[in-house]
């Protein structure tokens, strides 16, 4: 860490700096600028990250030279992340894993049927909202255990996964009986109390990145699952907010190489919530596969018309067989499988 | 509810819509212009707002006339709503009330200080965190029940009330047991099972807006606690996230105007974490006073440099004196009270 | 135009409204449903789109139906743009047309040792700054006209074309007589003088996305072009404005298929400007080549560590030819070429 | 200047590095962390930052020490900058300047009757656009050199001092001849042709912050003005471009503070602009007020039903006397005067 000091530090101040990064067992070592004194400080940079050495006197800022991020990093793990789940399915690997079904499970032959149809068209997983998130409290709020039930059942007359969003805490144990995979939904990406159980559960957890969520954020989240022992972790890019109305969310795409570079954990895109219209899906989740993502999720529907919630962003059967044959060719393109 | 069709329509695309239209017990009344024809949608608008009606055949865009809040908004209730509080506090009237204290709850003796210090400088409020939301898995995470019962001892000896956060559903009946007022933060806002349960508790909640949040999300949000029963609810501004980095986050003051027109409930502002420095809480504190908040949020310590959490936003209490100093100045040039 | 109404609006207010419409040379058609009374304006919408009828008693707000662009949009010429250059170079068609070359042009040997590499790699267009937009005032702010003569001489020599930024009104006559396209940067997508010129210029242009720029703005700017008869335009994404910050902008692939849809212009995409760093340059590169652009912006440079300018973002010669490699394998993955 | 090394850094690279730093005329300074080898730059932090360190083998980062504005900084000048103009008018000063008229002149009547009531309620500059930037080609752009005739003449029967835009390099002469103070818009902030071309006239500037600008953008773009010999420059906050659309842009108040804290300039809100709104225009301006802006600029119109643009922004007659007053009590509140 490097503390930068004001014009007008005084000696005495400067001392009292040092002495507290001493206290911490730390060397502070003093290098006088032209314009500007630094102290560079030596030791486990950890132990100053508590610390709120910006409001000492004196202080200017202070710079860090570490990433918080200690397992989600590269530097932890050089090596891709990668796990296996049943059916043999590989998360992480040189194949390009597919989640795709309805927005919300809304009956069980619905759910069937799709199941039959994404899995046919090349989905390892079957994906639905049985407790949904809604903006409203008086949209639909979905089946609950009754929806899990069906996913489980459909997905294992199919040979398909299942991953499906938990909410609140004292859901975890519930969906984990249930489902392959938890999922913890953009606007619980900091709900902290829910990363710790999803953690604790030990179950493989699909993490996507908040509306106003940085790289950096979405890997700090990722950390509280990691540092309670669960690696199984996929990172889930589905759009950012932006001033730009035209797409539903700002699909951001430059978090795919980011998240490469930075972790080691797999990463997964979301084109039907990251644009939420339908037209845009296919082409931007062929661009994901372009930028190197190990995995898709796409909402996919029947009937549009008749679906509880975001049907607009839905995909018609036809639509996604389209959509796996294009993926697939870019997937080849780029040495990649789907 | 406006249906705008596509140039491109046909005569059974649109019969197909209006039929839909008349199935939910409404009225369609096509108008056909001179480069679109459109449907008006006579009746309960939210019979609609379930229908996708954007993916109907032929359809391109869908207005909305209503907002999609109900309890929240002017129209259901023309005056701004006060409500009172132990030790005749009245929240949302001509008097601002001023909630302050430390980020987090360390430790008694301090805790204790702070109450008095903040009580005689004009304060109605203790603030601290038992619960911390820390970006780290590796911070303070607070001091759980004991904090919550600090507070609580510390604001009976010096006549303040209490407000602190609630993080999670399995937490409110505890919280609710210690505080007069629940927060839900701005990482929470939409965590939408911990919305339904503070609606559940009746006990007054201050919501503080998320960082991608838009004004009409908040509403939505508290319109989870309305539509409960529960309507004491105070709105809090806490800053939005922006690509500004010379501060935090941006505080949006321009909310307050928007929220005043929009809604009836009391709206706070909280500059401690909307500006995040701790030379931008006075003048930020002031402007809020002037643009017609109901209330402030700010974090005093006694000594920065040894708080575990957000020093660098917090005021001395020298400085928390001199900011109710001017914000009464302030307040009293716009016809309020402080 | 949808004129939507206040609940609170008068007899007398609706009259005067309707007057005002009538006035225009329009029909209004007046809808009265349970919450709200509309008003439907019947007619040439432009009339309306300069009377501020917001302002009118009794207006709850005014929704749009037709977009504002009219000769960029697909309404009015629904098949792709595709114009022709010297060399026989098509731009808008099944070929993706790659322009490359240094960020400044810094002198004539390097320029023309570049040109030939990025030739020779498959590039139809040698790119490079003459007169640069630098946001301090203190760095280098380009060659001038004696980098435009280099542009000039390296591109007839190698049998490329030359791209080239024009900053400022007075310039246009002098970049035009060197330059095959004159480039609007980001920065000036709204200096409206400078696009009125480069419309009267008739030289095919190619305008960058503004960073705080929807695409709805990119597509009024385009309509500056194009309503001054210059049809040969071509948009460029290069990275919107966020709060992430790592990447230096957000490159926003999403623009891509929401220009194809909208509008009948082509789109190239500049991942070095929108990534800001060398390493994500060819993944969003691949990237933007699935998302269906029809043109790639990159700058090269032999020796990064003594660029004058955007050293960071620069690839090196062989990174360029192993993205053209990529690209291709991408490009013939969706049915195009490169 | 600190250069922090990739852990993998090879002694050859790091002696490559301290080379580089040595030609330029610095000294390096190496210090071995724990975890990381920093390079301390001592001398003068400005050679280096032509220099793209980041590009070279070896490094991982570089942090600034030093802002890049110098002139503009209040290192260069403690003291803020205060200037005296026509009718003893100072700007900087303890009195708040106002600057009031129509968004566009539109003919010599009304904007003659306006500068008689702007005068009246407290205005010192008359504002009023004769070259306008508009979005759309097909909107008034605005009567040119007639409209700055007009400004003239009104502001000088009336005592008031003009204001008004330079939108192109090849209009600041004409404008100078008529107008007190160059404006130069959002749009153009970074259009550093004319940043040029205004600094060297040495009239007074007002520059407003671009839409996607940082205050840092913004102190840089004044840093163009102030290299080039001119120091009569206000900044001008009029909201910067997020996703809330319940606002026109989003007035940043927060940069009020922030600028005073980082520069000497003086600094104004445009409420107008910044929300968009009429009814949010007097509490934003009253908050700015609050926050310790040194001027106010304000869009009135008698008939803003009639107004060729931005009526929706702009205030009554009576509406802006209103706000005077308003602002009146809260600038007596913070110890200056209006």
């Amino acid at each position: 860490m490097i503390i930068v000091l004001k014009k007008t530090v005084t000696p005495q101040e400067l001392d009292h700096i040092c002495q507290k990064v001493r206290e911490l067992g730390l060397t502070p070592q003093v290098s006088r600028g032209v314009e500007r004194t630094v102290i560079g400080v030596i030791g486990d940079e950890e132990k100053l990250q508590v610390q709120p050495l910006e409001v000492f006197p004196g202080v200017e800022q202070v710079l860090a030279i570490l990433k918080p991020y200690k397992l989600a990093s590269r530097d932890y793990r050089a090596e891709n992340t990668e796990f296996e789940m049943a059916h043999g399915v590989k998360v992480g690997g040189k194949k390009i894993v597919v989640m795709a079904g309805p927005c919300s499970v809304e009956n069980y032959d619905m759910l069937f049927d799709l199941a039959k149809i994404v899995k046919k068209a090349g989905a390892t997983f079957l994906r639905g909202g049985a407790f949904k998130p809604r903006t409203s409290p008086y949209s639909f709020q979905g089946l609950g255990e009754e929806g899990l039930k069906y996913l489980r059942q459909a997905a294992d007359e199919t040979g398909l996964l299942v991953c499906t969003e938990v909410m609140d805490t004292r859901q975890v144990e519930l969906v984990a009986k249930y489902a392959d995979m938890l999922q913890i939904g953009a606007r619980n990406m900091q709900n902290f109390d829910l990363l710790k159980e999803c953690g604790a559960s030990k179950k493989p957890v699909l993490l996507k990145r908040g509306l106003s969520a940085t790289v950096k954020d979405l890997l700090m989240s990722a950390e509280y699952l990691l540092s309670r022992g669960n690696f199984k972790v996929v990172l889930g890019e589905r759009g950012i907010r932006t001033f730009e109305t035209s797409t539903r969310n700002t699909l951001d795409l430059n978090a795919i190489p980011v998240i490469k570079k930075e972790t080691h954990l797999p990463v997964l895109v979301d084109p039907s919530h990251g644009t939420g219209y339908r037209d845009f899906v296919t082409p931007m989740a062929m661009a994901g596969v372009a930028a190197g993502c190990d995995g898709l999720m796409i909402e996919v529907h029947q009937c549009p018309e008749e679906a509880k919630s975001d049907g607009e962003q839905s995909l018609l059967p036809g639509q996604f067989e389209e959509l796996m044959k294009k993926a697939r060719a870019v997937a080849h393109a780029v040495g990649r499988d789907i």
